[in-house]
């Protein structure tokens, strides 16, 4: 047991859609096995199915509930899995199906968003060392009343994350339909440049600023167990992009990724006093009332008056506003308004840390194209500016270039 | 908790093949709430959705893993038990779902076809102190480490008795897509009677010779626990049959069911010594290959030789052929000739035990239209005659209409 080589594989939806895409996972499969490695595989529900069942509750409730929503939507990867089994034992290969209940995958109960809190390994160990490849449905676990639970969008990513913790894996591959990381979307900039390595951290932030390949919650479980991602095609065998901790990465660039978000809007309050415990208490009752904010800018103006300005997702614009009317007296607030046509652009890279000058090259870049900046930011490794939202692809090309070539 | 009453009702996959039929169905359950009773509701899955999922299986494997398929078919109720749940819950209603392994429905481990050993009543009871209705997945199961194991054909109805017996009900209702069980397959023979009561017998009877309304391991639990079976439709609100014990059953009838039956062929094996061992070997020969051996009529002729004539599935032919060709040499054999295009038409009632002529009256009406009987056997409480296929349609109108009017 001490010499088993674990490899933990997660396929996303698109990769078992169909049953002959099913049949050719099962082969990528047996390549591994070929080469002694002890093959852990989490799936994903097929294709669009995970709709197909969300339109069926529809059909029936407005506001379903989210225990019965749970246990309707965990049939996709029970599906999956064990067609997938079939698939290995078609071409020679033992294999063996488990949903998140028989590995114990116990969470919270926090129906449709739980968090996982422990896996066994017993049943998984066990039928490794029968020389069983070990299928586990992604996405989904129970609660310590057996109540089924799933684990919200990217589930089946952070399922795939906490095995390879449980079992010590050092790497965890996600295939997907996307051959890697890139620094800017590809459909909308040319000349991008697929990322060899990219760090934790940066992962993150193309997450929170509108990457959808990875979601947030799995990379923050592979930082804290140190385990290596692997992001690659389920479609070739080109090796993808490695996360991983920082201090290992060989690949420099200054800037590893630009993104563009436009499902923001922008609120501004204007003219209050600039005295301690007012934006504490904005924030505070906005986030009390599960609105989520992003960038936030306060400006000083003369005479001790300021505005602040910060975005939020559009949906929750007008839940937004209202909260705000109701604190502008106490706020003695001049007005307050806002813009739904903006966009985010965000150039990301820990690279920044020891480059002068690069926000600089970004801010240049934008005003020589006559682009209109209305709100900076700035983290450890990334800056964000809001700029009106007709820019967006533009703006997102012309620092790609900048910076990538 | 003393005057619960309690009613357990399962619906078939027509009574939930659509979401517009669930929502019927939880109407339905809503009556009996307002009725004061604890319902327990057992359901299948959608329609046809068995069928594609068994589609999707083929399509990867020609011989899929028993187990892998348990794992994939489960899957059909646990989505009918949660829309029905939301259905519930949308018009008022408190319910919950729970799987097989959730209610610890705990089976052997015969994979596809496994037989329930008990069943967990503290969930089920506290969601019922709590008001709810309780919805469970039927046709499935856990085997005592763990994986999920089906009933096989007719699965729902097992453990909708099942859940009767644990829960002390006296009736279980099944739902299906019949108004209840009549005296012939009304599409076949006119002027038939829909059964108001059945004996568990008489129905067992019914249902080896050819009816498909219930499954015999169903009846054979509720005869074991003595619960009244309620077969009715979901579609109407007419009492169906109620399957019970002979004993308690007012109706008259001296035939309480005509069927016929096309899915066999006969096989006979000529000039065999009649003397011990011989029937002994043959059919041994033939279980042990798990071939099901319908009639059996041994002649026997003038100097001790005899012949046999069995039934056996359509299917078998060709294997019970080459069995019978290996033991013609030891049973000194002359021949051994089968007949494909046969029907076992049969009556049945437990009113035949106590009312001569009945045999008389059936081979009278058959023979007076020159339908010639090849084999009869009787038991306690039916007689089955083989007869030419293509005389099955006329032979059981004419038999049902000599007995039932």
């Amino acid at each position: 047991m001490d010499q088993m080589k674990i490899v933990i594989q997660k396929y996303g939806g698109t990769s078992v859609e169909s049953t002959d895409k099913i049949i050719s996972v099962s082969k990528r499969i047996r390549q591994y096995i070929e080469n002694q490695y002890s093959v852990v595989v989490v799936v994903s529900a097929m294709g669009n199915s995970t709709n197909t069942l969300v339109k069926l509750a529809y059909e029936i409730s407005n506001n379903p509930s989210k225990r019965e929503m749970d246990m309707l939507l965990s049939t996709g990867e029970q599906i999956s899995i064990s067609l997938l089994a079939l698939a290995l034992h078609e071409i020679g290969i033992d294999a063996i199906s488990y949903t998140g209940s028989q590995v114990k995958v116990i969470t919270d109960d926090n129906f449709s968003n739980a968090k996982i809190q422990s896996i066994s390994t017993d049943k998984i160990l066990n039928s490794l060392k029968q020389n069983k490849v070990v299928i586990v449905a992604g996405f989904q676990g129970i609660d310590m009343q057996d109540n089924i639970t799933t684990l919200g969008r990217g589930g089946s990513d952070t399922s795939a994350v906490a095995l390879a913790a449980v079992l010590g894996a050092r790497e965890c591959e996600i295939y997907t339909d996307v051959d890697g990381i890139y620094t800017a979307d590809p459909r909308i900039t040319k000349n991008t440049k697929k990322l060899k390595e990219i760090s934790y951290e940066e992962m993150l932030e193309l997450s929170r600023l509108g990457a959808k390949v990875l979601h947030s919650r799995a990379v923050e479980f592979a930082k804290k167990y140190n385990i290596i991602l692997h992001v690659r095609s389920s479609f070739s065998y080109d090796e993808g992009t490695l996360v991983m901790n920082r201090k290992e990465i060989m690949e420099k660039f200054v800037i590893r990724g630009v993104t563009s978000k436009v499902d923001e809007a922008k609120v501004t309050i204007r003219d209050i006093p600039d005295k301690p415990g007012i934006a504490s208490k904005l924030f505070n009752k906005l986030g009390k009332n599960k609105i989520y904010v992003n960038m936030i800018v306060q400006s000083t103006g003369h005479d001790g008056i300021a505005s602040i300005s910060f975005t939020i997702l559009k949906k929750d614009l007008q839940d937004t506003l209202k909260y705000c009317e109701e604190l502008k007296t106490e706020f003695k607030a001049s007005n307050i308004d806002y813009k739904n046509d903006i966009a985010i652009v965000s150039a990301i890279g820990v690279g920044m840390l020891s480059s002068y000058g690069v926000a600089g090259r970004m801010f240049n870049v934008l005003s020589k194209n006559n682009i209109n900046i209305e709100m900076i930011s700035t983290s450890e490794i990334g800056i964000s500016c809001v700029i009106e939202s007709h820019h967006a692809e533009l703006a997102t090309t012309l620092i790609h270039n900048e910076f990538i070539d």
